[in-house]
């Protein structure tokens, strides 16, 4: 190859991707149905099976989708211009195709399939879009909120098996917005983590920390999802909860939130998380030398939050998995 | 109001969208069903009745296609993650989800069922993300490639509506590759159209323009569309053709493509727009003296494409989307 080019192409020509024409024959796709059976058969050329079955799924529904809609040219070109701006709402703290799996109920949906209710255990609930990595370490006792923040709130429990063994060393990372309604990565002047903290639970499974009583919040207004929400005249908001997230080994970790009742938004939850173990009272401790003797600095009253949890071994789960998988699938055929 | 602000709010407190907790009972979504069933009955508060209709269908076949497949949440992130890298890859002159839309087939299902077939009629194809506004006006019997853009090709046939009777003034936009495979607006330094054009059928509704022959080319490989075909063991090519967008009063628009016979990709194109009366045979003509009288500056040979346009007056067409969706409503149904 010599290395005097006088001349360099504007782009270089194109080129295939390397695979071959499938060994099999296709029709042409004169008739809509054509289109959806040509699909299908070429993801039979897809060496991994669950993917195969996943496409083949995906695409059936898609199509139906369309077919039983009679989706109009004008409707789909929206279609794509919306999602489009849905990913392009994305930057590396935000994540806005999330929240529009959260708002059409897929986010709940996939929870509720991948982590089935074993009886006595603690309920799974959505992620959501605001958890990080960065939360500091905090010791039995301190708080996961700066002085200010909001309403004191003390949260305590034990963390157990199903067989009712507390779980010693239990990873617990817990996160909530403050008293504005805003978690900490959505202010734009964050230097350091707020609102979040991450600790473990002591010999006999026990586990309490200071923390700020959480409020109803909406879900960001400002791109193509909130827009979404207010043109199918759906309320943006979110129950006040506390994000718990808890993991110990030989268990399914848990991905929960605790809601306390009396929230207006509990059943209407804008990304359905609400699941009635989760719903918990919070008590009201008017006594300011108990409230100075759990560490609160301006003492006075606070809120207690008790809740057990109750964590699932892998065993269970994975039996509890297989068993539901088989039941929905039987409704599915049905 | 005060205009004297000591200090600025570094957000301002979340607030409601204004939309109200439905009235509405809703129970709480303990189960997966129950998840399904509240989102479908939150999209009763939407006002327009298509806007319902297509969502409740839309979440009836996504949440049954999480259900059938029990999509676990790793998949289901990788999927939040491929939309999003889908939307940022689209520019103003790119557009990713066009192309996703167009390998999964349903850009050609929307196509098919919004200009169902009409006996006679030439059978429409998909737009493609190729398309631009700006392309130049031109003369019957001139050129819309510039010289040396390709082999040289004529056009030339008569647009009637499906009784026979010619269409004078009939506007025919028209675009296609160079002959390495590149649309002009695929290069980076593009400053003028070119490989496409404007020109409008005469008195007896005929029309001719000088071309290239088309060569097949691959769909872009260098975004996530591309590398999804590539893990789906499919080529990324499009059999070569002309585009052709064919616009009349009283006619429902055609917008197609006519493809060369011989191409080894025609029955397997990417993205699923070949039509059986869509293939075409190019002539070959070996006369320099004819190449020279057709306008191309060099003489020599060129080939010929010979193609007649039957376009649908707007009644007939009303009448088969009507019957189409019907059929296709009834064999959903079945």
């Amino acid at each position: 190859m010599s290395s005097a080019k006088p001349e360099e192409p504007a782009v270089t020509a194109a080129t295939s991707n390397g695979i071959d024409i499938p060994d099999f024959e296709l029709p042409y796709p004169d008739k809509p149905e054509l289109i959806t059976q040509n699909l299908l058969r070429l993801f039979d050329l897809v060496p991994d099976e669950r993917v195969k079955f996943v496409m083949k799924n995906l695409v059936t529904h898609l199509h139906a989708f369309v077919n039983e809609t009679s989706v109009t040219t004008e409707e789909w070109m929206k279609t794509i211009e919306f999602l489009t701006k849905v990913g392009q709402t994305c930057t590396p703290i935000r994540q806005e195709f999330i929240l529009f799996s959260d708002v059409m109920g897929v986010s709940a949906l996939v929870d509720a399939i991948n982590n089935p209710p074993v009886k006595g255990a603690t309920s799974s609930s959505v992620l959501g879009p605001f958890f990080t990595e960065d939360a500091p370490e905090i010791e039995l006792g301190e708080s996961i909120a700066s002085e200010g923040k909001g309403k004191y709130m003390y949260v305590e429990g034990t963390v157990r098996s199903t067989d009712g063994t507390p779980v010693p060393g239990a990873v617990i990372e817990t996160w909530e917005t403050d008293e504005s309604g805003f978690y900490d990565t959505q202010y734009k002047e964050r230097d350091h983590p707020d609102c979040r903290g991450r600790l473990r639970t002591d010999k006999d499974g026990k586990y309490g920390y200071r923390a700020i009583t959480p409020v109803a919040y909406p879900i960001p207004g400002d791109g193509p999802v909130g827009q979404l929400l207010l043109a199918f005249r759906r309320h943006n908001l979110r129950p006040n909860h506390l994000h718990l997230m808890v993991e110990a080994p030989g268990f399914r970790k848990l991905v929960t939130s605790l809601y306390p009742d009396g929230d207006p938004f509990l059943a209407t939850d804008a990304v359905f998380g609400v699941k009635k173990d989760l719903v918990v009272k919070l008590e009201d401790v008017n006594d300011d030398a108990e409230a100075r003797k759990r560490g609160f600095p301006k003492g006075g009253s606070f809120k207690l939050l008790k809740f057990d949890i109750t964590l699932v071994p892998l065993d269970e789960a994975k039996a509890a998995f297989e068993e539901f998988s088989k039941l929905r699938a039987k409704n599915a055929a049905a």
